[in-house]
This record gives structure tokens, sequence and C-alpha cells, in this order.
């Protein structure tokens, strides 16, 4: 089975949303002028207005014709959960037993760049480091959300790579902020894949690699904090809106985490992969 | 000598913005339709043409007559200075010096509501606190901006309640996200003052009041890290963009400061006041 898969991608100067087929993409945002951004038809319930659109046409936008954008370029808030698979939390060598509550910060969409497209390393800092994870993209927003009913809020699921200056997470006492916000820094995409079975989370193996060598293998079955638990507790504080992106956490092998650290230089490729969902893909520039 | 106010309100479900007058405010959403909010026209620079059109004019709106919204509702970044007064890191008890960088933390606007309208206090947790900020609203966007230029870049200034809920501040291992982010748990206002001299900001006293009680009480020229090395810091790794907001740092004296705490309950006033800026003031109820 292949679900529809949602993106946004910028031709000739125009942002567009559309849906991804063979060869190419879709694009529809012409066709539904009720809707500015991906968010908007998310929050319209429009998505099967949109694979319907799509249904038997040709790629109007040739891969190759354009760039790949963030798939929700316009969400209200993305929130990262950190520290989230075991042995990350026990890398940290501070003797703390797994933690009660989960570790969250938020990052700018500026802070990410589109599929295809190179993160970019900041002359102010070389620990370029890469994480993969994958991201929840809510659909039906709220408040106080119940565990249980969590997946019933889920549009859809993206991949990121959630690129990090590693020197800058610490420069602060309290807060990764700054180390977690270098413009352009990370990647989310290529595209958002519709979410309609709890295997797809449940079941996911993610997989990174860097030049084609794997740093990351894990499944997100064992992350102390799964996306049902994450859901429920972000939005006990703060209401879930329609194109809210959770960036689920990731598992142990980042860079950092090597004697000596294997941080991210120009000419690097770095994949992030989940069956089902597709391969994110990024190479690395300096700026 | 009194600068432009500019504010951005609820009428007959309506937003709009204008220029704060005597009695109330000049409703000019609807004679400038080029600009949706207060954030386009500050990007657009057309502050002064708002101001010019407000001139001798009697209020549209009446004080009483609308609701006060956030002064931009839709800016592209929130980012909080922490612990940015040097007893307030002393409080901290943990032995540090002055940290060499600032410790930052980004809010969602929805954790925000406007001047007037009260701070809600949630069932999960009743430590509600108070923070008396100043509001640096960003004009001139970009990117590494110099900390000798950074005034050029401000187009004004406004006042931040940053409310907390004190507990979940150290929920996680790292990051004050989940404490900092509940829904109308601060406010920001009552408007934006036109930003033209650096005596505004270097010469500011804040001083916070609940019930009438002096709880802060201290000058911004204090701070550990002034509002021109917060620009330059921030746009390091971050492109400031036009009706971004930086929450400058809190003095000594939230109610989690004495023993026993002095959190906010239902009925309490809190006012935050800053002379040539205005005063912010909300009541506390619980949802």
């Amino acid at each position: 089975m292949t679900r529809t898969r949602f993106a946004t991608i910028r031709a000739e100067g125009q942002q567009l949303y559309g849906v991804v087929v063979e060869g190419g993409v879709v694009a529809l945002s012409g066709e539904f002028t009720q809707w500015r951004t991906l968010r908007d038809v998310i929050a319209a319930g429009g998505l099967g207005a949109l694979a319907a659109a799509a249904e038997g046409r040709a790629a109007t936008h040739a891969n190759g014709s354009f760039d790949w954008e963030i798939p929700v370029p316009d969400a209200e808030k993305i929130l990262c959960v950190g520290v989230n698979f075991p042995d990350r939390n026990a890398e940290y060598k501070d003797g703390s037993a797994q933690p009660q509550y989960m570790s969250l910060f938020p990052r700018f969409a500026r802070s990410f760049t589109g599929h295809g497209r190179p993160l970019v390393r900041p002359p102010e800092n070389h620990t370029l480091d890469y994480e993969g994870e994958v991201v929840v993209v809510i659909g039906k927003g709220g408040r106080r959300i119940a565990a249980s009913d969590a997946y019933d809020h889920i549009a859809g699921l993206s991949l990121c790579n959630e690129g990090t200056i590693r020197d800058w997470v610490r420069h602060a006492k309290f807060n990764v902020t700054q180390g977690k916000n270098w413009d352009a820094s990370g990647a989310i995409g290529p595209w958002m894949v519709a979410f309609d079975d709890a295997a797809q989370l449940d079941e996911a193996r993610i997989v990174t690699r860097v030049n084609g060598e794997v740093r990351q293998d894990d499944v997100l079955a064992r992350m102390m904090f799964g996306v049902r638990e994450e859901i429920a507790y972000i939005s006990t504080f703060t209401t879930l809106m329609p194109g809210d992106m959770i960036v689920t956490g990731t598992p142990t092998g980042a860079g950092a985490r090597f004697d000596p650290p294997k941080y991210l230089v120009p000419g690097d490729v770095v994949e992030v992969e989940v069956e089902g969902i597709g391969t994110l893909r990024n190479g690395v520039v300096d700026e």
C-alpha cells in the first residue's frame, strides 16, 4: 500500500503545495486557492480532497525542476523531544535514572531547510552534528489530549535531521536554544506521508547514514516517551494546532558521541530513512 | 515628549491595529489594507504612515469597548533571556560565576494574553509566578548584527509579565520550555511605544507590583547582558525578522524567591511599569 505524500515545493520563485507522484509533484495550490499553505489544508480537513485531485495525474513539476521546502512551512510551533532513547540518557553520564518527564525545546522553522538542500555550517563554529528523527504533524488540534486518543490527532509523518551546533548547546546554564536554532542547520522532509495506521509509528525503524555509513539504527518502540505520551504531555500546557510538528527524539549515535567526535564537514551527505516514510537526504556546505 | 504608541486590539470579533490616543485607539487596519497585522506594518516601514494618519483624530474605539491583544500578534519568534540580573544568577546558589553567555528560551505567542486580561492558572499546578520584563520589538531584521548597530534594529518597546508555572520549569533535565509555555500564563502589552532614543532603554527602570505591593524594582542598566548584546548574540545564529520580540530579562523578586513562595492566586492584580512605556496590568483567574 502506498500512502499519499503531501509536499511543499518552491518553483520559479513561488511556494506551492501538492501531492508527490512518480517523477515529481502534482502542484495543487493553484486549484485550491482557499488554502494558502499545507497548514491551511490540514486545518480545513482538506488532505483527502488534495489526494483525490491528484489521482491519476502526471507530475506538473518534474524532480529536478524545483526545490523541496519543509512540508508545513508555517507551522505555529515546532517542538523537539530531547534525550528520548535510554542509552542517550545514559550517555550524559550524570548517573540520572530515566527522567520522569520529557525534555522539550522549540526550534524555529528557519533552522530547517528542505530535502536535497544543504545543511549550512556557520563560520563561528564547526561542531555541526546530525540527529535523525521522525516528525509527527498534528492534524486535529487540541488541549489535554488523552494518550489513548493521541494518534487520532496526527495528520501525517515526516523525517527530520535535527542538525545541531553541538558546542552552542551548552553555551548557557539552562536551555539548548542557541545550539538548536542556527539558520538552515537542520532539515525536515522530503514530504509528509498520510498517517492512518498505528503501525506506521509503533513498528518504525529509523536509520541515519553519513556518506553511506550507518550511524544511527533503532526502533521508535524503544523511545522512553512514545508519541502518544508526547502529544498528551505537550498538550497539557499548550494547545496543539493543525500543522504543528513534534520532532520525536533521536537514537544514540550522533557524531558527538564518538571519540574523537565525527562532526559533519562540507561535502558530507546525511540520510535519514524510515521505511514507509522515505529518505531525507542533505549535503553539507560552509556558509 | 509623547511617543507614538501602536496597538493591536480585538473588537466585535475582529483583530485591528492602530494608534493609542486619549481615551482609546484609532483603528487604522481598515485604511491600510495592504498590511494585515502590525508585523506587516513594521516590515514595510509603515509605522510613520500610521502615526501620521492618526494625528489629531479621536479614538474610533473607546477604552472598555475592546480587548487588548499582544502588540505584534504574529511575530515569527519570541525569545526570552533568562537569569539576566546579577542577583538572580546568585539566587540559583550553584556557585556559578557570571555566565559567559546568556540563557535563551522561546515562548509561543499563545502563552501570552493582552493587557487587562487575566493570566490563567491551570488546574494541574498552582505555582503561577510573575516576572516583569521589557520587550524589544525588532524593526529592521538582520543576521550577525553588531552590538554597536543593535539599537537601529529596534522598532519599539513593550512590557511583559513573563508568567511562569514554576514547578514545571524544572520538569526536565534541560530546558524550561514546559514551565514557560502554558496558554495565557503571561502577558505582553499594553502597546508598543516607538523607539528613537537610546535612553529609553539605557535609563529604564522597571517596577513590578502585586496588589499594589512592589515586588521587583530595578534598572535595565544592571542587566548582565544588555539589549545590544542580546541582539548581537541572538542574530549570530538566527536571522532576526521585523516584529520578532526579545523579552530582555527579569530582576530579582519573583514570587518563587520568597520563603515561603508568594505565588499568584485568583483575584491578584499584577502590574509591570516602566516610565515612558506604560503599565501592563493583568488579573489572575483559575481556568
